[in-house]
């Protein structure tokens, strides 16, 4: 662990979401939100499952919205957001995100997504005119949390091959795509590669004393590890239908690979 | 429409997932219940909102499960299962899947993904020792549901070229791979490509009769389409390590592609 001199000083949110409080999720949560204090960083904590957060979007979540009126969810949050009436959970929630310089979701697996719960914190939280959309210069995308760095750390019950180069299930990176590039990227977040501990349903006390060590390792890096370096909308690297420029992939490149900057 | 001969009648299971009766969803669920219906079919219908769906999983779901006792999510939802004692909305969501040939998920694509809701009827439904696990042989996958068809009816604000193949949120199918292969492939069944309306933020009359009619005939191949020619681990394609088999794939073939057979 390296402490942190004061302009070294970061804030960090951590987003954690599994019903038992005894889990590995929660372990290391907990282990994350100790490792960064005692480097002398800020953390807060969204515990989700402990914050029983409502996981779907429903009118409830804008006020205003009149009863008798057609929800238009996107056209609804985001006239909530700009007007400062979102639903206050909501409202403490984009606080958290817009005070943090990094934030980690700490999630088990679930069909190779998130779980619900998240699903609804992702839903609910990064509205249009907060985490995209129109207010937010540029017009589209890439900018609105930009500054900001992303960890997700994951725990999953298949073993690392099933999720390498050729595993079944497809690369680790591929399967996390709609939250790296979906959501942090969209909304301008740095995302780092993402930390996993693989055969996580019966993990034996040596292997979760290797992942904390692995752990520490990226979180001691959380402000110094060289981001995904995905492409830039903004930058250039797309055409006005959003396509990727013609021939600016390396030879042989392909499948969601075509969206991340040769390496190197 | 082609009505059905009696031998073609298939039972049809139809998941729905927005706030708003008066949504675009709402109105393509509706359009496919009657059009299934008219050409013979029998349906169900669970719209996920309509019934206040529970998203998140937790100990309610498992009565038996002793309050004192860490929640092992899997193993609890695997006992459960077994012994009969699922929480009654899950086992008649369970119940459906069984007795459907085809299942259809109607949803708007929130953060490139399903929204919250139906997030938590797939992490509530789909249980080890339903959809996959030790007690379904073989034991691993591709098998428990087999026999059924799967389709993705998705709506999404963006362009149709931000997810083709250079787009920039990736192609849909390997942004949808999480399900796709996730899900309806890990648990046996036979995923068709995903239909999709896209703009559907601001859909023009003239473009929601024409999105009607692709998606009547998508709806006529339910069970004559060709499926998603996903590899087979029980067939072989991949070593213990689930890793694919070196040199099965075409020369070139890259990302998600590499779990497809070439077709044609």
């Amino acid at each position: 662990m390296r402490e942190a001199t004061p302009q070294q000083q970061k804030k960090i949110l951590v987003v954690s979401a599994h019903p038992e409080p005894r889990s590995l999720t929660a372990s290391l949560t907990a282990f994350a939100v100790e490792h960064l204090r005692a480097a002398g960083h800020e953390v807060r904590l969204s515990d989700l499952y402990a914050m029983k957060w409502k996981a779907t979007v429903d009118a409830d979540d804008f006020p205003d919205h009149p009863g008798d009126r057609r929800l238009q969810v996107m056209g609804a949050s985001e006239h909530a957001t700009l007007a400062g009436r979102l639903s206050p959970e909501i409202a403490a929630e984009q606080e958290k995100v817009r005070w943090s310089d990094a934030v980690i979701l700490q999630f088990p697996m679930w069909w190779f997504s998130v779980p619900a719960i998240l699903k609804g914190w992702i839903d609910r939280v990064f509205t249009s005119g907060f985490g995209y959309g129109p207010e937010v210069p540029p017009p589209y995308g890439e900018s609105a949390l930009a500054g900001r760095r992303a960890l997700v750390s994951v725990t999953a019950g298949a073993r690392e091959s099933a999720f390498s180069d050729r595993g079944v299930h497809g690369r680790l990176e591929d399967v996390l795509h709609p939250l790296q590039h979906g959501l942090f990227w969209f909304t301008g977040m740095a995302p780092l590669e993402p930390f996993a501990v693989f055969g996580a349903n019966d993990l034996p006390e040596e292997r979760f004393a290797v992942a904390q060590q692995e752990y520490a390792r990226r979180l001691d890096g959380l402000f110094t590890d060289e981001p995904v370096p995905f492409r830039s909308l903004v930058g250039g690297d797309y055409d006005r239908a959003m396509r990727l420029l013609p021939g600016v992939e390396a030879p042989g490149a392909g499948g969601l690979d075509l969206h991340v900057r040769p390496r190197g």
